[in-house]
């Protein structure tokens, strides 16, 4: 359902969820209350809180239905098993896992190194499908620029376009 | 040999890199030049440019020794027969990468949720060695801050212990 919670903020991330249809997002809230969007997941992807589900440790991230969608989830312990039944899949999510971190570094400098306009269009470009179906102040928290100035770089990329 | 690159950017990074000794920075040039460093490794680390290595693409960033470094090189090629013939690697791997992952998710909202101060104290806490190893504009480059800022900061907790 649309707002239902996967995953919340400090309690243990028990499932690793691989979404079927819908759209999450995952999101930290900070003392004052402010929401900080970690990553969002559509699709064939996967999502949890993964600092959270491979130490069984309380969550630093909230998981967040965006439409109503579909998970389906495997328990941390059935998860365990599984990589003993089947090495195979140990394999799959090391893949999996080793392309989300290579592209979270790449974010980290592109958040230093890039003027927000141009990690805006880097954004459009490697999420297309993300871009139409999520909220444009998502997508400024997302980049970490406010909803006003991410409003700005559009209307300035209209007036290029035009 | 300190100063010696591992990997270059736009070279096809070769290798995964792990150090026996010594201290290593990844970093990126921006078409202005300036430097942004993503990561540092000590001994029993590993380190590349993940996402150069796994595709075998050209590297968006620069692996450089800060110190005398020895470091155990593996190929790609030699890597990839290495996880068909003992498949207990791809879960050491799959498990190490988890880990650089899931704290690469905490360093992109913490860069944009927590105060330059409480970012730098947390730095120090994480890498008390690296704190005491790479000179402080470093540090600041990694933190994503000015290095005045950083002399700042530090002033002030000084200030804030006597």
């Amino acid at each position: 359902m649309k707002g239902q919670y996967v995953v919340q903020q400090g309690d243990v991330c028990k499932y690793e969820n691989f979404v079927l249809s819908g759209c999450l997002k995952t999101f930290y809230v900070d003392p004052e209350g402010q929401e900080h969007i970690v990553m969002f997941a559509i699709e064939d992807w996967w999502t949890s809180d993964l600092g959270s589900f491979i130490n069984q440790a309380p969550a630093d991230f909230n998981v967040q239905c965006l439409e109503n969608s579909e998970v389906a989830q495997i328990s941390f312990e059935d998860l365990e098993k599984l990589y003993l039944e089947i090495p195979q899949l140990e394999r799959f999510f090391r893949i999996i896992i080793q392309k989300g971190f290579a592209s979270s570094l790449k974010r980290i400098v592109n958040n230093f190194a890039l003027p927000a306009k141009e990690r805006y269009l880097k954004f459009r470009v490697q999420y297309p499908q993300i871009e139409q179906r999520v909220p444009q102040y998502m997508i400024a928290s997302y980049l970490g620029m406010t909803k006003e100035f991410l409003s700005k770089i559009r209307s300035q990329l209209i007036d290029e376009q035009s």
